[in-house]
């Protein structure tokens, strides 16, 4: 998806639910474990109910690549199950990737130029520390997108993240200027997190049109009336993911149900706010 | 391999090689590519030829994830391959991981406690731009490690990296001294660009006992003997790695044997660099 296309799907939805498939074989419901691939009927019945809500979803890699080769299938399954959905949906590979030229090059290919494109993403999350050889390589690929960490939702983000340097700015918020001229408001976007919502200000003040992936809403309990307030653009701007608190709402037979119930929550309130603060 | 371990390993070989698995189809001899599983036989030919020379392998995961589940098969017998060698050698997951804490633990357990303990690497890389609870997870697996990045071997090391921060020191060196402090010289290293070898001198006043993880020489241009000269330790403490100009030394029938002869010369300047800096 470009941004035309992701700006119209978030205009039809009126929402910016990204939902965060964190899919672990320890919390989703015991009777799913008897079938073939039950990572994949997990991810499954969650897209189906929650897709009218949400315009995005974002594997974790992780919780893939923790079980070897069967979840690298189970993953493949979900993205290829999405690619073949009839409606435009938004596929980030949360991978926190970023390696030398050679090597990031490598990645790219992975997620965006598959050898089966039906297993391609839209866009992949890196990390800004090995500077501009090592994210560049992302950009280029038709309606493929470079998600850059900028301010992240843990507590170690003030490790690093929040010193400042000698042009006066934190480190973030160069990682912000210096990296959104690699490319456009067209192929990168940037993760700030949540859980530090009044800093979306700063954040806008360097990037006023960039698209935020915005991650700590719900389990990690950052405020979705905030992060719109303070990050919200004429067109959006923003994908808020919520992983846990969706996916996990209930480990019964009705977990799939109970999903939608909370992303429709909060997709009702997502369309309070984009009335509110964006022209959409 | 605990550092006890792979301390004795260098001495009994006299080197400090690490050996980068950068597999690329396009690369390997065409012969092999009517093989079933031509990664997996190419890795296995330089593995049996340069065993001798070298105490570490280290496959960097994009150039596998860049095939698919496939690639991934490649890797995972490659791993066992290793695993399954009579001598001890040390495996580092060249995946330059880091998120946030419940994601870095799935990472751990991916790389360090897999469903089949013959899977298991020894060594993973990871990105401290998320911080301490993204990097913390990594740590207190038997005989497995964190190497950190800390000052890269590429063109965009200048873009973060060296930034002066608040405390007056650069922001490698931030992370070597906070980063320093989470874990031990028994379960923590950190990756030097051999790129910059005259910086060694300053990242040795900060950990002057941890192993050094150190990329860059061959294909890229750092000196070896630099390396060592700013670099070593009583104990050795470094690793370093050489990728391109050993597996792809050839691309005839003779590519293992000519991989072996790159191998050998690496290891005969180590062994009297080893001598000449060490007190091994």
């Amino acid at each position: 998806m470009n941004r035309t296309e992701l700006i119209a799907e978030i205009k039809r939805k009126k929402s910016f639910l990204c939902v965060g498939l964190d899919t672990d074989m320890a919390k989703i419901p015991e009777f799913l474990k008897s079938s073939e691939d039950p990572i994949f009927e997990f991810n499954k019945a969650i897209i189906d109910a929650t897709l009218p809500y949400a315009v995005a979803y974002k594997p974790n890699l992780a919780f893939y690549e923790a079980l070897g080769i069967s979840g690298m299938e189970s993953l493949s399954k979900t993205v290829r199950y999405i690619n073949s959905l009839r409606e435009k949906v938004f596929i980030i590979a949360d991978a926190k990737r970023g390696d030398i030229g050679n090597t990031s090059e490598r990645y790219a290919n992975a997620f965006f130029n598959n050898v089966d494109k039906k297993e391609n993403y839209n866009a992949l999350t890196v990390a800004p520390y090995m500077g501009e050889d090592s994210i560049k390589p992302f950009m280029g690929f038709d309606r493929a997108w470079v998600i850059i960490l900028a301010l992240t939702s843990n507590k170690g983000a003030f490790d690093f993240q929040m010193d400042v340097v000698e042009s006066g700015e934190r480190v973030f918020e160069k990682v912000l200027r210096i990296s959104s001229q690699w490319g456009s408001i067209e192929n990168t976007m940037y993760v700030v997190g949540a859980t530090k919502a009044d800093m979306l200000l700063d954040v806008r003040k360097i990037v006023p049109h960039h698209f935020l992936l915005v991650p700590g809403v719900g389990a990690q309990g950052g405020s979705l009336s905030e992060v719109a307030k303070f990050g919200m653009t004429d067109e959006c701007g923003l994908l808020v993911n919520a992983s846990r608190s969706i996916i996990y709402a209930s480990k019964e037979k009705d977990f799939a149900q109970k999903a939608a119930i909370e992303a429709k929550n909060m997709q009702m309130e997502m369309s309070k706010l984009i009335k509110l603060y964006s022209k959409l």
